[in-house]
């Protein structure tokens, strides 16, 4: 979680259900051989509705429908397929995804068009459409006030763990003004394929608070840039990326403007849960045992301490290094020199922080005396972090998190279909 | 080797010495505990020279030092030192790698300023200087007209067999006239931490031919860019990376120019040779099994094809796919859509090519129905291609080479330093 003000911001338990009047439901149809692969929630009205996409050029067939169900700026429902992912599949993939909305509105008594479709898994294959038809229907019946958690496990692929996170925030400042309060919450899956580009693998947020649709998209644009895009487990895009966020305004009728107090409370309650369900993302990794931080600090501009920050975390030599426990920082310093970024070498400093210790491992463009045991004992600490100055004397700088590569991920990969 | 007309060019024995006049020598001047790790190149007189470097914005002190010799286009000879790269080591490095060629000129009675430096290993530390010192004598002692390989073993690393090419082409045509034949001749090393930007790891080649220096720049920037920035083993940079060229001019007086029929032979042999090297490399990726090319057709642009064909052959799961076995081609055609290169989805089709067969996995949009078992027998084949049309329509194309990710990279990576 970012540093925020806590007497304003509260974690709070459980993830997309924790925002008051949201219900979910997660349940097995049958896409899968035995576990939960079908997700369905349902906001208390119609709500104003923002997502991300990948960038990737091949976009999968849920993707290409949400964006034209978002178009006007709205939703009631979120249905979400995993195991396949409905990519590469042409017009009948297209077919599916857009009939995937058509019997969760027609369950629901609700228009499709306000319907956000989304699956997760592998490559290539059709979705078994009748026991996707099926288990829609199932998930429906099975809607709750607290299905979040059942729904976060049911777009799970690769992932060990659900992932949610929420958190309230008073937007007014007033203490025991109930009509301040507003909350965040969501879910998220990934695990393999995770290099997000201005979207991450599948997540979901909700909130009561009430905003305009533009001002939402805003809103998570720049928490998904600050969050999952600077996460990563090993370099590649997934075209099935997205991140969507409906705001059922019933924690007020005035929507938040941008700008104002209560707008910067609620940006940062949404970036909290953001930032959390990406670092729970890289923390489970396919194969990870451990993840790290890469703090980029004295870059020329933000975009460029991203850059250097995710290029660092995503070097498989630097994710071997820090699997072996070797503080082998000349991986670091060279990852972010090939990066793209503005960096003065010889002004250039790294240190390693974990556990409230710091210890430097170069000292402006030269190596420090590293008594290397110490250094194998702060990175066996989970959440370890690379502190980089790149030398610029700029003041930018960004966090990316990424886990580092074992044998692990290697055998899950070589055997994935299999 | 690139396709060319047999008659004209044809493959020989050898490596940097099986170009006439051209001595070299390795020897283990104790810089790692028991292998060669020094290695001496000398042209029979000052040669016009060239060379590309890394564009990391780290960059190794001897890469500095040879910039500076290289400054007015000749050269006379080349030292190497492996085990330790001289990376992050500031003033002191730069010190280091200037005596390096100091001690090389002296023993051989040339200008310290027509020396190429070149390092190579673990970055942080110093070099051993002593031991460099006296390892560069013996070695000038061992120079011969057959120490090629001995020099190719001596700049290895983590590399599992030395790495030469060399051929020989008829540059006027006339079959049975001496004076028009030229040879191109080379050595490279590189195993991790390879993907190479606008130069590789270490590559050192030599001819016997005539070119101005600026022309001889040209050529290798051309040859370097259509062959060893196309190769990948793990995504990192270097920043030791440098190819250095030795034109001595033995061959005849009359400097080659481009434009004319000689020229092109002669850039065909160079390419020919930079491209055995290069594919040597990717063939010794560190822990690998097998390699693999990713043939990029159909593409808008050159530059959009070298893109797509290099993101595919650096994306850790086609690379763990290829080492399981598994046809997973959405792997394939989402990372290159990852690349940033212009891609038409709906008309990018994916062909499997091994041993002269060819099978469908993507075909204009849609998966295609695949014989699994076939696709596994093609992907065990060493050097099985990917042949991705990116649906543009464009007349470009590019071939990259890569290797499969195994539990042993990880495993080199993790305890490099132990």
């Amino acid at each position: 979680m970012k540093t925020v003000d806590r007497r304003l911001l509260v974690e709070v338990e459980g993830g997309i259900t924790a925002v008051p009047g949201f219900l979910a439901s997660g349940v097995h149809a049958g896409i899968k051989k035995r576990k939960p692969d079908l997700a369905l929630i349902l906001a208390p009205r119609r709500a104003a509705a923002a997502a991300t996409y990948t960038r990737n050029a091949v976009q999968a067939a849920p993707l290409q429908v949400t964006r034209r169900h978002l178009a006007d700026g709205y939703a009631r429902a979120v249905v979400v397929a995993s195991g396949v992912a409905n990519t590469c599949t042409g017009e009948a993939g297209l077919r599916d995804a857009e009939a995937m909305a058509v019997h969760t509105a027609r369950v629901l008594g609700i228009d499709p068009a306000d319907v956000i479709v989304a699956s997760t898994g592998v490559i290539g294959p059709r979705l078994p459409m009748d026991r996707v038809e099926q288990g829609i229907y199932a998930a429906a019946r099975q809607l709750t006030p607290d299905g979040g958690e059942a729904a976060a496990r049911a777009i799970m692929t690769t992932d060990t763990r659900p992932k949610q996170a929420a958190c309230r925030v008073a937007l007014t400042g007033g203490d025991g003004d109930p009509a301040a309060l507003v909350t965040v919450g969501g879910m998220a899956k990934g695990s393999g394929m995770i290099h997000p580009d201005m979207a991450t693998m599948l997540a979901f947020l909700a909130t009561d608070a009430a905003v305009e649709p533009r001002d939402l998209q805003a809103a998570l644009r720049d928490a998904v840039d600050a969050t999952f895009n600077l996460i990563t487990v090993d370099g590649d895009t997934s075209p099935n990326d997205m991140v969507a966020l409906l705001a059922a305004g019933t924690a007020g009728p005035a929507p938040l403007r941008p700008g104002t107090p209560a707008w910067s409370r609620f940006t940062d309650a949404l970036t909290a849960v953001c930032a959390s369900l990406a670092r729970q993302i890289a923390a489970d990794g396919e194969g990870a045992r451990q993840t790290f931080g890469v703090r980029v600090i004295g870059a020329a501009s933000v975009a460029d301490a991203r850059r250097a920050a995710r290029a660092v975390a995503s070097s498989n030599l630097v994710k071997t290094a820090v699997y072996g426990r070797d503080a082998n920082w000349g991986r670091v310093v060279v990852a972010a020199g090939a990066s793209g970024a503005a960096m003065v070498p010889e002004a250039a400093s790294l240190r390693l922080c974990a556990g409230g210790r710091s210890l430097l491992l170069f000292d402006r463009g030269t190596p420090a005396v590293v008594d290397e045991g110490e250094a194998s004992r702060l990175l066996a600490v989970d959440g370890v972090v690379f502190e980089l100055d790149l030398g610029t004397g700029g003041p930018h700088e960004a966090l990316a998190w990424g886990c580092d590569l074992t044998e692990r991920y290697v055998e899950i990969n070589a055997a994935y279909r299999t």
